[in-house]
């Protein structure tokens, strides 16, 4: 605002708002409003769960998940297979996997990708650890789940290579048409993967 | 997440985050994460910036504003017009009139407007202080800002009605043609409304 209409406080709460991925100067506005209208229902429990986030939430020594316990309630999970390590970008991937409820194994979540152009290396990421679990661990399988991104794509590649003298099969996900897409609105890439891994009827 | 697979805390976070207007389940996942990836820069300045507005921020007894001094920066302002007063639904409303920097007079925020289906009546807005202010003080104009919706138009005749035994000019805002609008895209209710209120070129 150009001119001052209201307090200071709520002018700091609004910027910090914004910087939420999916909050605008706009909608931040909106939604400062709307908890500061809801104080007691909404403000107030807010202000208490970032309490507790500050104080308890940290990063898996394991892998890399974000939880109030470590080894992580994954890492943890006696019910999952400990031969198979799935290996992420981000926690965000981790959870949208699980969410899938497909895969049983292990997870390992680098903290973003290898990039030339962002000066990021194999030592800006999770990967020694990864290298390590490999070697100590009992692991069969390598599944590697990064975005189908240039990006996501370099550092499987080079994962693998880093992988090549453990006796280790790494895996990757299929691509296809995704389930409930429609054709027409597919890019060529995708279409020519989906037909290649023809599969019987 | 069917299956848990981190805190109980950030659950509560995420759940907390997707209650704001603008952020569903997704988004608000994306931001829990931002928000924990970025502690230091985000989560602990956020949760000050909450517990300052919990601790001043309140209603200004004058008009409805929202603000950490009563009467608010607005009413308290004594460059401002004190001879006409803006009636808005809501403090959002408010904030957006200052954005437009074409008015210095006085607000009053309802709080929402008259709704039969809501079961929303006079008493549940805050009306009788706008007649009072309307009483007391000395002034010329009321300026009806609702929105143009049934319920604000009728909440703003309902309010003409109550102001008729006063001595005070009341006025609304014009309609027409948004700035940087086309044609092409307006409803008729509109251009019927630009051609009738057209002005001399």
């Amino acid at each position: 605002m150009n001119q001052r209409v209201t307090g200071v406080e709520i002018e700091r709460l609004i910027q910090l708002l914004a910087k939420l991925p999916g909050l605008g100067p706009r909608s931040a506005r909106r939604a400062a409003l709307h908890l500061i209208k809801k104080k007691e229902q909404l403000l107030a429990p807010l202000q208490a769960a970032i309490g507790d986030t500050l104080e308890k939430v940290g990063i898996c020594s394991t892998c890399g998940n974000i939880d109030s316990v470590d080894p992580c309630t994954v890492c943890s999970d006696s019910r999952r297979d400990r031969t198979i390590i799935c290996v992420v970008e981000e926690v965000g991937d981790l959870w949208a996997l699980e969410r899938a409820a497909a895969y049983k194994g292990q997870y390992h979540v680098l903290g973003g990708t290898l990039s030339a152009i962002d000066g990021i290396g194999p030592e800006d990421l999770n990967l020694p650890k990864l290298i390590a679990r490999v070697g100590e661990e009992n692991i069969a399988e390598v599944l590697l789940a990064m975005n189908a991104t240039v990006d996501g794509q370099t550092t499987a590649h080079y994962i693998t290579d880093q992988l090549d003298s453990h006796n280790v099969k790494v895996s990757r996900l299929a691509h296809g048409v995704p389930v409930g897409g429609e054709l027409d609105y597919l890019d060529e890439g995708t279409l020519a993967a989906a037909i290649k891994a023809r599969r019987p009827f």
